[in-house]
């Protein structure tokens, strides 16, 4: 019998598309899954396809060709390590497991060294682009084992997105490192969706827009700057009719879910001393939209102004929004990429800031026009510390920012909340004050617990004793 | 020889203060520090104090009365797990450790759970105080076997703090509890002290008062509803002239430092699902401030609009800053004790709110009047799930709100960053809101990944195909 040319493993939506666009390249595909119905489903449904389905690890183990290449696409977390586990009994050394599930970094650092010490060549592989990127070419961020990525580097740029002739996939670095790129990734993707939905906010509660004419809007801004997939499918939402003939975006509940990555991203944020405000503010914001029930009690009780609808030079405002959007996203990724840096600088992986740009342009949730101008400014500059600090940036920084706060001004005192918008002027604001008053709390700190202080004119840390 | 009543481990300022607290309060002490340095310096220092050094940990357990009651003041982590692991050869079942350090929760309920299977009874107590609160009084957070705190109780409140005749300590829960309440403590602290700086930025930079001004206005601000020890040090700090004769505010260097408990408590509220936005911007402020490198290059390229100093009915505005800064501190602590509803809930902790808000009003950093009124909220309504859901926080609120808005807008349409501020009005605004833009987001992530949504008139999950 003739073997296959590389396996996967767990038949969900993210795996199923991957195998049959593995298949559609023009390999040959070995798929298992624990329960078999899936499995059954799969050949059935596509019984022409070369996927040649095993209800047994062992066997499947045994179909493929030397050395064995199986991506692992089972829900991350404990479901991993029970595969893994499973495995160690028929892999043999030189085999390569690449991890193309949504893994916590830290949890494919752990897998990376276990699987070494065995033999086991491991790739941590970041995957984006939803079901229709996994069928039809994702973003792929591997990283781990460099000999393994070179091995099956070939397979990755078939199967991967393409923007223009360049495959969006590359090698991020060394072990974890790939997820870690993923998780903020989706980080900002918690991001861009917010920003987009305070967008939609005002033009709704403050200018009254109708559904058709919110779709309006976002189709002329994918046509521009704001040009991205996710803009692009915000565009089609707005025009879709329920069964009832309705919109269906006015019957979806206001209660965001998620599903922990951006959450993640976060609490890497403040365990690395990154200010990620934006990402986190977007976080919040779901965690607070679930709070309906409350929220609807608060309404009859809380007040605040009455929304002035804006009626006079609307288009100027819808304007004024989408330039607030922009440089929003932008603030939102200048705060992403600064934390990959940090990550980068703490864990030796010496990421090129600029090739994951380029990665990030097709296949994947956040693929934005913007991330040309980013990748340029990276390659301009690697050693760049904030995107606000290239002359690019700063130039659409400095058209933008009047609009910014002209936008989030005129929402507080309408009374519509905007967290992310809001955190994104107070992060333009703070990082470009020569002066903060951090001085104050340093010294707060120093009053009651002796923490010491930095003064401006002399070097060293001093204490002071206060009530002297 | 006669044994002493109490055992303190750790001779650093806080073990230090807290064995002097004791003995002031007649008991005998044993002194226990890895390092002999510090205790013969203590010993020196206070030669006529009931405190008995020693040198080895053998001898110290010898010399106490069983059961043994042992205060462990150590650096919180692995210090803390060397002590025990020495402390295990020694002691005996029934004997009693109390960490007063600032250990994280989880550590805490690792250490209770190993042991308990030992014998040894374990209190993992959050002291609040600074040096000064160790010495004559802290706020106590005291948590873990109840019958270990039975026995312990009276020492506890003869060193804690006291509100008119009530001692600031009092049972409140199950392990990890006590820390858990105390490291939210701190939360609440880094969101006071950064609403306090950013009225401070606001009078500085947009009323252009002076040191003596703003050390006035904090003494106005002290006689009010804003009463506290951070607003009290915070009138001190203002006046305080170094050996130079200048006013030292002006020459502390604006980098805030941390020690790590605001970033757990935001790392907690993130994996809870706890929208924790004002705490969180306060660290990220503190992280943001450290970039003063980067801050002044920014400044010279990132443009914003001119300050426009604020100087017709001054008084009016200074009041607004003060109202805002009630409001934003009501809505810091709504976040901070909905954060301990939802902790409590989860891990079956049974915690009594209008207790903690006792406990807070004295000997803590975070003490303030503001805390009665909590307390009485609580007391009122034991279940209740959000502060400003209270009638006399609505009443606050109501009143109030405008003057936060017009703050907010004021400062970011001047350039003046104030994300705790931006952060409060953002997050009133949320939570009274009926509708928020969350369904775009449900919309979005069932698009792209299938991930389903609800509906508003018909309950179960839909997925739509939104291509067709």
């Amino acid at each position: 019998m003739s073997k296959q040319q590389i396996g996967v493993i767990g038949m969900a939506v993210m795996g199923r598309n991957l195998a049959m666009n593995l298949e559609s390249r023009g390999y040959t595909v070995s798929i298992f899954n624990r329960s078999c119905e899936k499995t059954n489903e799969i050949i059935a449904q596509h019984p022409f396809k070369h996927l040649v389905p095993f209800f047994s690890l062992k066997d499947f183990v045994k179909s493929l060709e030397k050395p064995r290449c199986i991506f692992l696409m089972v829900q991350a977390g404990k479901s991993t390590d029970d595969i893994i586990n499973s495995l160690m009994y028929d892999l043999e050394k030189g085999d390569i497991l690449i991890d193309g599930g949504n893994a916590f970094y830290k949890d494919t650092i752990r897998r990376c060294e276990y699987l070494t010490k065995h033999g086991i060549q491991f790739i941590g592989a970041g995957i984006s682009g939803g079901e229709e990127g996994a069928l039809k070419g994702p973003a792929i961020m591997p990283s781990g084992h460099k000999e393994a990525y070179l091995i099956v580097a070939p397979i990755l740029k078939k199967i991967a997105a393409y923007f223009k002739d360049e495959p969006c996939v590359n090698y991020i670095g060394p072990n974890g490192s790939g997820h870690y790129v993923k998780m903020v990734h989706n980080g900002i993707e918690y991001g861009d969706m917010q920003l987009i939905s305070e967008a939609y906010f005002l033009l709704n509660k403050l200018l009254k827009l109708n559904n058709e004419e919110i779709a309006n809007v976002f189709k002329q801004w994918n046509k521009g700057e704001l040009n991205s997939y996710l803009i692009e499918i915000t565009q089609n939402i707005f025009h879709k009719i329920d069964d009832k003939g309705n919109y269906l975006i006015d019957f979806i509940l206001d209660e965001a879910s998620n599903k922990g990555t951006g959450q993640w991203t976060s609490q890497s944020a403040l365990e690395l001393g990154e200010p990620l405000s934006i990402i986190t503010s977007s976080v919040f914001a779901r965690y607070l939209s679930v709070l309906k029930s409350q929220r609807l009690k608060a309404s009859n009780v809380l007040s605040g102004p009455l929304v002035k609808v804006f009626n006079k030079n609307t288009n100027l405002f819808i304007d004024k929004i989408g330039q607030a959007l922009y440089l929003s996203k932008i603030i939102c990724y200048t705060q992403g990429f600064s934390q990959l840096k940090k990550a980068s600088d703490k864990n030796h992986w010496n990421i090129n800031y600029s090739s994951i740009a380029k990665i990030f342009r097709a296949g994947c949730i956040i693929r934005a026009k913007l991330l040309q101008k980013i990748s340029h400014a990276y390659e301009q500059n690697p050693k760049l510390v904030n995107l606000l600090l290239d002359k690019s940036f700063q130039n659409i920084a400095n058209d933008y920012q009047q609009e910014l706060r002209d936008v989030v001004t005129y929402a507080i005192q309408n009374g519509l909340a905007i967290p992310a918008f809001s955190a994104a002027i107070a992060y333009y604001d703070s990082y470009r004050s020569p002066t903060l008053p951090a001085n104050l709390i340093q010294a707060q700190r120093d009053y009651f617990g002796a923490h010491c202080y930095k003064r401006i004119d002399t070097p060293g840390m001093f204490h002071t004793e206060w009530n002297d």
